[in-house]
């Protein structure tokens, strides 16, 4: 049982705000700081890609060492810090040991994310002067500030909480920012996100807990097929409103809300994916397992023909089939259903193939759904159980003109 | 030893021709009609998409079943007969059958090839009324008529020849003739094109040729990453020369020749690249095997990020060091160097990353180069003996509005 808002109100013992500390120029909010006023524990995952961004080896080499007593999150937006070499990983040590100056904790305490330009170093005196200036506060607003604080090509921020009533009747609270609009690819962390909560949870929980989540939320969404070198998602629990999980329901309801929150943070994402004017949702079944579903839904969300087939509101289905047929999953083309429909979830679907030829259907239905906000596509290449769900968006000119013209 | 030729001036015993047959509409042809007055081996390469068009599972069946008695390839543009299940592959049938009747010949001798759009049935009648109207002819004229015929989405015809002389004295040409703008990645046949020779060529001589010259060719281009349901490239020998390749040199230099020949007919395709402001040549080295280095400089040939910033001239190394990263490949980001440097080869490189990091670079300098319409990007990943190049081209407004409003 939980309620999710698009806002955070306040989760027990955290504090949060953003600030413009000149990283960016023009006076937009380039630093955000998250605090617990207790040690919590913590849980992360992170990009796949060999080549990792320098806060992203500091954060491992945390968790590593200190998964118990993290007391802050710094982020900065602006620079990614990779590509960077030893400076930039000794830049990243110095952010956090800036922030645990400040908090009179341990620099182990503090984990540092970063994003934005790759192959420059950090501003480290701008740093210094944000980390000097920031001061973390309590409510609504902090959390607002820090949301753009994270923000890069985003146009808008992404935060979101939850309240879950456990068994015993106590409630905890959820909260959590992302931010990304491009470089997003599926089967990874894909992007930044920090999640937080006041509920007791041992690291080993939160790992868990994080991992599951991750991989039915931030992991299913595509923007345009790159993924990033600073993917980090981090989730916190300082134990703040004395409840810990104590039952498998409690875990159940825990993970709930968990998972709708981030579910909800990453379709934020695709939401607001560079130049997007489609949200769509690919749903696969029929395949002999689910990482092969995923990986034919996948090749769809990053096929730059069938993204331009969404921006131009056509109905291509040869598109979505020939992507499918390059997955490389085995399946028999003789078998290939496809449906259209309207809405995040299919609905009322139009059936354009069976059987693996061309139903005769009415192409001005099809135009009709593939010009709303949202649809979903679904393609059936089997018998098999396994199936897979994943969230993208179109591509289309704004993506071009911001990727051209931004050094991202 | 041979020259190469933009253009076809005639192959003994061959005679081709282009006619507008209505089924793109506004007399822009769509009928291509290659004829060999004697018999032909054949050798083929074909899609390795799953959801294969029907005239590729029909030109599979031919080369099994006679490989050693080719008449002629019929081509249409406009409809690619591809997901159109059974009555397809009976059309495609059918579409032989009308060319084997005119040249009085087995159904067997004609292959045929479709591209256009995916999920539509051939307008049987428009393709009778033009193979009987279709009159091959031996001289330029109708090679540049053929060419035209295969266009879909090209802005112009792709087609080339070579004149070989071998060690006893004899010469023998060879002329091709390719189609593709969009739907191109590499490691497929990837497109259209048939080549033909009059060099007397046993089947299997033909298949080991092809094969060869093809990996280094056809398979090293990219436009999109989509692969095509129909790419196929035929090469028909008719012996009309009288030459056979009688020694190891001789058969060097045909390869030779065929293979400058069928690079430049890919690169064609690269730089018409649907909307393709750049040629971009990828080079990849240092890898363990060619085919970890081809992975690479795949990834970022069809990486997004990487093609919108050729596109808006930028020098971002950083998105070509995150699509390395991400390719799937095992290297130590901390051997990682970069190059770019102008034309279609690497000449006085400038070097951007050094042992993973950043070098102290002008960049004033890097931009100057990407901003020409060639250059080149070279990585080096470690000290392995695997090397690959890969030709792309940049993704830019005009690919956008193509795909959004043309139903490929």
């Amino acid at each position: 049982m939980h309620e999710l808002s698009k806002n955070i109100g306040g989760v027990g013992g955290f504090r949060a705000a953003g600030l413009a500390c000149g990283i960016k120029g023009n006076d937009v909010p380039d630093l955000a700081l998250i605090v617990s006023d207790r040690d919590c524990t913590a849980a992360g995952v992170f990009t796949r890609n060999l080549v990792k961004a320098a806060p992203v080896l500091l954060d491992q080499e945390l968790l590593r060492i200190n998964p118990g007593a993290t007391r802050a999150v710094v982020v900065n937006s602006g620079c990614a810090n990779a590509c960077t070499g030893q400076r930039g990983l000794e830049n990243a040590r110095a952010t956090g040991a800036l922030v645990a100056a400040r908090l009179d904790c341990d620099a182990s305490a503090v984990f540092v994310m970063s994003t934005g330009v790759i192959g420059v170093q950090l501003p480290m005196e701008r740093i210094q002067e944000g980390v000097t200036d920031i001061s973390p506060v309590a409510g609504t607003q902090g959390w607002q500030t820090a949301a753009q604080g994270f923000m890069t090509t985003d146009k808008f921020p992404k935060l979101a909480s939850a309240r879950v009533r456990l068994s015993g009747g106590q409630e905890v609270n959820i909260a959590g920012i992302s931010k990304g609009a491009g470089m997003i690819a599926p089967d990874m962390a894909t992007m930044l996100a920090v999640i937080v909560t006041d509920a007791d949870l041992t690291a080993t929980q939160s790992q868990t807990l994080l991992e599951e989540v991750n991989s039915v939320s931030f992991n299913c969404i595509v923007v345009d097929g790159d993924t990033s070198t600073n993917d980090t998602v981090l989730l916190l629990a300082n134990g703040a409103s004395g409840a810990a999980l104590a039952s498998e329901d409690d875990v159940a309801a825990f993970r709930d809300a968990l998972q709708d929150l981030c579910v909800y943070l990453a379709q934020a994402i695709v939401r607001d994916g560079e130049g997007a004017t489609r949200f769509v949702t690919i749903d696969v079944d029929g395949a002999p397992d689910a990482a092969a579903a995923r990986q034919i839904a996948n090749t769809i969300a990053t096929s730059a023909l069938s993204k331009t087939a969404f921006y131009g509101s056509d109905a291509n289905w040869g598109r979505f089939a020939a992507a499918a047929g390059r997955a490389g999953v085995d399946f028999d083309p003789a078998d290939l259903e496809l449906w259209l429909g309207e809405g995040e979830r299919l609905e009322s679907p139009l059936q354009l193939m069976q059987a693996g030829e061309p139903v005769d259907y009415d192409e001005n239905e099809a135009t009709s759904i593939v010009r709303q906000p949202e649809f979903t596509l679904r393609l059936s290449i089997g018998s098999g159980k396994g199936r897979a769900r994943v969230w993208t968006c179109d591509l289309g000119h704004d993506y071009v003109s911001l990727n051209a013209e931004y050094r991202s």
